[in-house]
């Protein structure tokens, strides 16, 4: 059997089963060193998988920091430490002295610092980073409740709308367009919420694949039923102007557009911190799968590998 | 300017620059979290430039291991756990299993355990692994002190001959020859000196580039010279077996040939242990630079970037 015939998923279940360890399955993977609890990420840009060589360079190196911060933060966690691999063909050092300018200007935004990393040939660009954190607890994606709350930290959608803008290849774009290409270029992490995440989120994860696609693998590994409304989704200004513009359906960019690294979270409703960016967009439920207002959705995930 | 032009070694060098980091520049990058010295590295296997597909996956799979278990045992640690990152193109699901059992097997025999990752598209085949190790106490490459000895945990050159087989691509190897493809197949990490390194060794790095290109990195980093026996370098009999057949310089494989991943530390004379694997093949001397019985030579290192 190909990896095209099995789906990205169903490969990540086989390899799993052979590995054996407890500890995969959510964000980061959390271990105990002396004591303390520490969380380890990895997660890489792949040459035109993951961005174009004509995108700026910085935009790459702060992606590649930003992704793996937010997976950090999203279980409860603060960023450390990153090593930084590098698999490249022959190239301008330049594009890669800018590519770097990008990662220390991340890890100076989210106080994190690049100590090592690895350099080697090949035939397209790879940037794999690793990124090592701690938390005071750790939240994974399996403690949602029953009649607790799911929020979101921010808009959705935003990033799809962008990558779309910027597959046009146009020459000029309207500034909201720019907006949204600049939400998919540079993503931030949601490094703010940390804190809040540790103390009162019952189960947690970040949105790179899409809410639907996502919210799926968090009611599935919860054990619950997560049930959407979908008129409190968080939807950007620009987003509206975006599928106003080019007759798109602004939902539907929520619902499966993937790479916003915008936090899903459950905790008791009354957690909801108004000076922190959080909005409630659901509620968890008994059952299983997700609803939007009542009706069973599919999952719409991306799959790198599924063709069949 | 081009990678090619530059060459890796002063790529790295750039690139350090701008991240400003004081950590990198050993084997592993030793930080201090909760009181405890952590060791993080990463070191990949690229298709056609590491490996090639037609070896035993398995093979692949312990070597990605070990080259990282080699890194954190070099500077004095234990390793904990790992995460593997996968790039790969559309392939037989069996071909990663049975890497995955080469990486099981791997971890097991190190007692270190993989705990996540993550699988990526892309046009080859690199097994990226990043590992955690922890150590009482970090030895890197800096502390070689006038009048120590230099050692070595075992026979160099082996990887180099094996490699060279395999490249023949024959039919039929006799037995002392598959003893050498054995070994630059599945290297063995020193993983029973990693106490002996973390208490006694002043300077510690393993061969991953050669001899001659890596105790010149260890003395200058130092600020020592390295004064090299040649007729103390452990060679195999299989070494010079296949040097006799091939008409070949034992020496040469064992000054140039990497990938042996030995452990190459400085400390006390007095500190040999002879219940443990290790020779001495030289002293440190003040000076600079690398000698063969008071001839300096000059570091034969493998870059793979640098055409020019």
């Amino acid at each position: 059997m190909r990896v095209s015939q099995l789906g990205e998923f169903g490969l990540i279940e086989r390899l799993k089963e052979i590995l054996q360890s407890g500890l995969i399955g959510d964000d980061t993977a959390p271990v105990q060193v002396g004591g303390q609890t520490l969380l380890l990420t990895c997660d890489v840009l792949v040459q035109d998988r993951h961005f174009k060589l004509a995108y700026p360079p910085s935009a790459i190196g702060w992606k590649a920091i930003s992704v793996n911060v937010s997976d950090i933060v999203a279980n409860g966690g603060e960023p450390l430490y990153a090593l930084v691999s590098l698999v490249l063909p022959d190239m301008e050092v330049s594009y890669l002295e800018e590519l770097y300018h990008g990662i220390k200007r991340a890890c100076d935004f989210y106080r994190c610092e690049v100590v090592g990393g690895n350099i080697s040939r090949g035939d397209e660009l790879c940037i794999d980073v690793f990124m090592l954190g701690k938390t005071e607890r750790f939240v994974g994606r399996r403690g949602a409740r029953e009649g607790e709350g799911l929020f979101v930290s921010g808009t959705l959608g935003d990033s799809k709308a962008g990558l779309e803008l910027l597959l046009m290849e146009r020459k000029s774009y309207e500034p909201f367009e720019l907006t949204l290409i600049e939400r998919h270029l540079r993503p931030t992490a949601r490094i703010d919420l940390c804190k809040h995440v540790s103390r009162y989120a019952s189960a947690s994860m970040d949105l790179s694949d899409g809410l639907s696609s996502d919210a799926y693998k968090l009611a599935q590994a919860s054990g619950v039923r997560l049930n959407l409304f979908p008129d409190r989704i968080p939807l950007s200004q620009e987003l509206l102007a975006f599928c106003k513009k080019h007759r798109k359906e602004p939902l539907q960019y929520a619902l499966s557009g993937g790479e916003d690294y915008q936090l899903l979270f459950t905790q008791p409703v009354e957690r909801l911190n108004p000076f922190l960016s959080m909005v409630q967009i659901g509620v968890v439920e008994k059952g299983q799968g997700v609803y939007l207002a009542g009706v069973p959705i599919e999952p719409e995930g991306f799959d790198h590998f599924r063709v069949v």
